[in-house]
């Protein structure tokens, strides 16, 4: 019964031919001629996800100031804010992401917080860029967010929550795996060639591009930022390490990159999940404010952009002026996934939740088929009524939503006080008072 | 176990004293100082009522092109557009309200619609305007649809939604009272009175505005969009009608207008929601689509604006160059019922639902706490994994947070395959192996 809530509110077919302009497909239903079925996999599941995780739930509010999400390190999803003056002439942005909504929130309790938050939000997230395979404009996104714990269980955490979404889904660690690095690999690199350390964040966001842009283009905006060739070499060399053993081999064993990969990795032993997960030193992520373990699911078939993402953030507080809280978090976004349960024939053609139907055999009974509809309903039963429709309509009806009974208010058997019942999986009919319908 | 949706994502704290640029509270969570417990009603009990009358979910984007909600009525939702251009020069605008999406996918649907269609969508809507007690800028709405039944069943069907929802939050017909008139009075009177029928539209939004602004300002207002003094006069005195009855009399009963409301106050007696509803022919509704019974609730203090409102609209498809489709529908806003359980006492103290509580009594102990964890969310059960805290902050936190067992991880146990369960409601205590550990 607890998946109650996902029956009623994941069924989504989108019309895909059509767009708004934010590029949501606006037909949604259960049926229909061009239309796909959607599962709203980050709301239904990411909600019992959440749940089961003990996370709480938060929420904000989807137009917030822009000044919440400027920052200078060239990543895409400040290139591609949805912004805008508003009529008062307020910088407004349609949130591109929840985290600093999050980090404000954390500051905002100060003092009085009772460390460690966990907590989950399913919103809408907006980009402003042309529209491609798993990328509209608008679309939900599921975070999770731990503040307040400094060690990798967090990241072990959040892991074990992508990973049961994927086994509720139908996905195994075939067809999807999650690639881990940390961002302490590279902060050792550009320590063992001596750059400055602020010009971490910009190496980071540079260095995401690698496999989107090609190598030249990545060293000239490397040395634009002020890295020389010899570290560029270096970087580069170890950003194509896939075993931890390399990289203990390459960063010594004292670094704290290496302790982080090697805990997370024993923990998803426990957990049960290390066939889901391998290192990769390529994976560094786009977003300006990791620090540390970052991670991001793939298919394995390579076919599509990253299904979800997440990592560490420690030093976001500070950039808003507070005092540093160890945190992490992941956005899973609703586009991709949807396009991977496509590809692999997973989306799921649930069907409509109806207990009862009621139906008067004669225009006249509407009053009592209105105290049957309202009786039934208080009890809490999944009621509709049906009016104005051939008897063999409503026989089909019933048939085809899979509805639990089908209840007929008829005038003899309403002159008794009674209705007469049909369970629909026994073909069993019988005549039963309003009173003990239940 | 149907309301499990609801306890993990109804509970919301809100702050007051800071907002974001649309007046939404950011802070959301379960306790602390200045905060207030809001139930986000319009979405955990939205959600249960809806399936309850069988309604399917539909979702819509949340910015959306500004062509679809420009009227020429002088309607207050159109003069307090959230509207801007866009990057692309795009004329968008954060939706104020649900109803023209859905009109725009009932049309797309076409020839291959099977009416009835009864949806039901939960989300953010937005106006620009100051904000006071119950209005914000951005809020949720609750909104129920039926298109393709002409008859008053549909009416009823939707306030007995509304009554449902009021029922699960503990409001009584003593706090809210449903007022119903239908806008086939005015049209008649403005008949009886030679009025040209294209004047109906502005005229129910300018009267409207009664009780909002003075009876001059009304009379100012009509005489300027053609009506004239005799027939001001002729309209005010039949607004000010309280009883059916009377409305007969003055009307005559021919008119579909009072037909339409004895059917419904029939039938409510039939659900058994009479005592909610009354009616009142002052009640008209600021949208100007409507074209029948129109509704609202109230607080029967007086207090607050309008709960929610709804009515028939069986001519909005046309306006977008489609055949008509007779419709109603009504929106449930999250602001004004928050303020009436507020004045109610009748805001929840939901509980967070945590299951387990899992703790290692020693940090060498967390792999075997993972698989415990791991173990027991496999099975569905809500855990929480707590690490690096004092035994006695333990017992505390899992009274505080009502969990079911508290679940520790102890060497000695562990040694023998076992954790040491404790029961909070029993205070019994026991070993267990963690296979047996359900």
């Amino acid at each position: 019964m607890r998946e109650w809530c996902l029956h009623k509110s994941i069924i989504v077919i989108r019309q895909y031919k059509r767009r708004t302009p934010c590029g949501v497909p606006w037909r949604i239903s259960r049926s229909g001629g061009e239309m796909t079925v959607v599962p709203r996999a980050t709301q239904g599941y990411g909600l019992l996800v959440s749940g089961v995780l003990a996370f709480e739930e938060v929420d904000f509010p989807v137009l917030e100031s822009e000044s919440l999400f400027i920052r200078k390190a060239g990543e895409e999803i400040t290139q591609q804010l949805y912004n805008f003056e508003d009529k008062g002439g307020r910088r407004v942005v349609l949130r591109p992401e929840i985290t600093p909504s999050l980090a404000r929130l954390v500051i905002k309790q100060g003092k009085s917080v009772s460390l460690p938050l966990k907590w989950f939000t399913i919103g809408q997230c907006w980009r402003y860029e042309r529209m491609t395979r798993g990328r509209r404009r608008e679309h939900y996104q599921w975070n999770m967010d731990i503040f307040g714990v400094s060690k990798v269980r967090a990241e072990a955490e959040l892991i074990h929550a992508i990973v049961l979404l994927f086994e509720r889904l139908g996905i195994t660690s075939l067809d999807v795996g999650i690639r881990v690095s940390s961002r302490k690999v590279l902060q050792s690199v550009l320590e063992m060639h001596n750059i400055p350390e602020h010009l971490f964040t910009q190496v980071c966001v540079v260095v995401d591009k690698l496999g989107k842009i090609t190598r030249e283009e990545i060293e000239k905006e490397l040395i634009s930022v002020g890295v020389s060739s010899e570290a560029i070499n270096g970087i580069i060399e170890v950003l194509s390490i896939k075993s931890l053993s390399k990289l203990e081999e390459v960063l010594g064993s004292e670094r704290e990159a290496v302790a982080d990969l090697k805990k997370l990795f024993s923990l998803a032993e426990h957990y049960g999940y290390s066939q889901w997960i391998s290192f990769d030193a390529s994976v560094v992520r786009g977003l300006a404010y990791y620090t540390g373990i970052v991670f991001e699911a793939f298919d394995r078939e390579g076919k599509l952009r990253a299904i979800c993402g997440g990592g560490r953030y420690d030093r976001l507080l500070s950039t808003f002026g507070s005092d540093d809280i160890s945190a992490c978090g992941f956005g899973f976004g609703d586009a991709v996934i949807i396009e991977l349960l496509k590809e692999k024939g997973l989306l799921p053609d649930l069907v409509r939740q109806v207990d009862d139907i009621v139906f008067p055999l004669d225009s006249e009974l509407e009053g009592p088929a209105s105290m049957v509809v309202s009786s039934l309903r208080k009890k809490g039963r999944s009621v509709d009524l049906i009016e104005d429709k051939r008897l063999k309509w409503v026989f089909k009806h019933v048939e085809r939503i899979n509805a639990e009974r089908l209840i007929l208010v008829g005038n003899s058997e309403w002159q008794r006080g009674m209705v007469r019942v049909k369970i629909l999986s026994t073909r069993e009919e019988y005549d039963v008072s309003v009173d003990e319908l239940v």
